[in-house]
């Protein structure tokens, strides 16, 4: 968690260090975010959450049960797979496609001081060339300065 | 509709009920939302849309033909199919997986009262596990508060 | 890009046009869209990206190697074909397809004066239908107005 620094009233911002351990990985971070929401004092608002990387997005899915997001992986495994006829020297072109359809940012809502997910509805960081160390940022604007 | 909270200035929050009817059906929410937006009395701002299911999402496509978005949803069933190799046993691993791919919130502009959309452009309920009764969140945020 | 309009404080908005060469392209719009950042003014804020096409988006990858954008174009084409059985009658079903599944927003954000993107990220808009002349939607507000 990077330190706090001089933010207008009603702006919290913050950058989530996240370590991942596979190529390919949902990771729950509803937990990390949700920390931060607390940590912002904001009792209504928004929540944009932005990933700075170009293999890596964001995502917004079930958390309950752990095969789904296992089932999400393994459909782009199956869609973009890592081995193919791409251009793009590095390796990693599968990475970048999947991040292209998946998305680099979310923008969830704050209701009663926490983030208003849908029951079974949790965030996901998500990785496409795993493992790293990896940022994601999290930004509250709140509706009442 | 959800009853009117009490809102700061410049805020206006909804919940709209959506009636599905299809497995995966891509419906036009468009007038729903529109309504909204005059009902918020906002001229100018932002106005936010966000599915809290985790098998239904929201995107904007062309309304005026319908066979637009007969063909996104057949399309997203091929390259999704219904049945799979799937690890998630409820029966429904495509509707997450789709809704990962087409995402849960879109913003859109209000200019002039009404949603600033393109001409061709309405937006959809992406219902992916129906028929269901759905949750469509709006929130408007002014420019002007 | 449109004249200035009368905007309350805080809030800046433009439309630029976005001249496009072949039928899927992507193609790096980010020099465009820092420029409406920078004539706005705003230091710290969040930038709204918004593409008012149905068969056009806008994501953010990585510039520096421009293999990377022909991978993702070439893996799209592969995954919905222009050619095929869609219902559609206008001949660019694909391109519609290709828009639901790359989405029609984005968000970013401002800090320092400038677009906040990664060290490797670059906006796009997403041609699905070129060439053409298109329009992609900056609206900037400031955190602290």
């Amino acid at each position: 968690m990077t330190p706090a620094k001089s933010e207008p009233p009603g702006v919290f911002a913050r950058a989530l260090s996240i370590r991942t351990s596979r190529h390919t990985e949902l990771k729950d971070v509803t937990a990390e975010v949700e920390k931060v929401v607390r940590e912002s004092g904001c009792a209504e608002g928004v929540c944009y959450l932005y990933v700075p990387h170009t293999t890596a997005g964001v995502l917004i899915n079930e958390g309950a049960d752990p095969a789904v997001a296992r089932d999400i992986e393994a459909t782009l495994d199956r869609l973009v797979p890592h081995a193919g006829a791409y251009l793009h020297a590095e390796g990693n072109a599968d990475s970048h496609i999947k991040t292209a359809l998946v998305g680099s940012s979310e923008t969830v809502w704050i209701e009663g001081s926490a983030l208003s997910l849908g029951r079974w509805q949790a965030i996901f960081f998500a990785e496409f060339d795993g493992p790293r160390t990896r940022e994601l940022r999290v930004k509250v604007i709140f509706d009442r300065p």
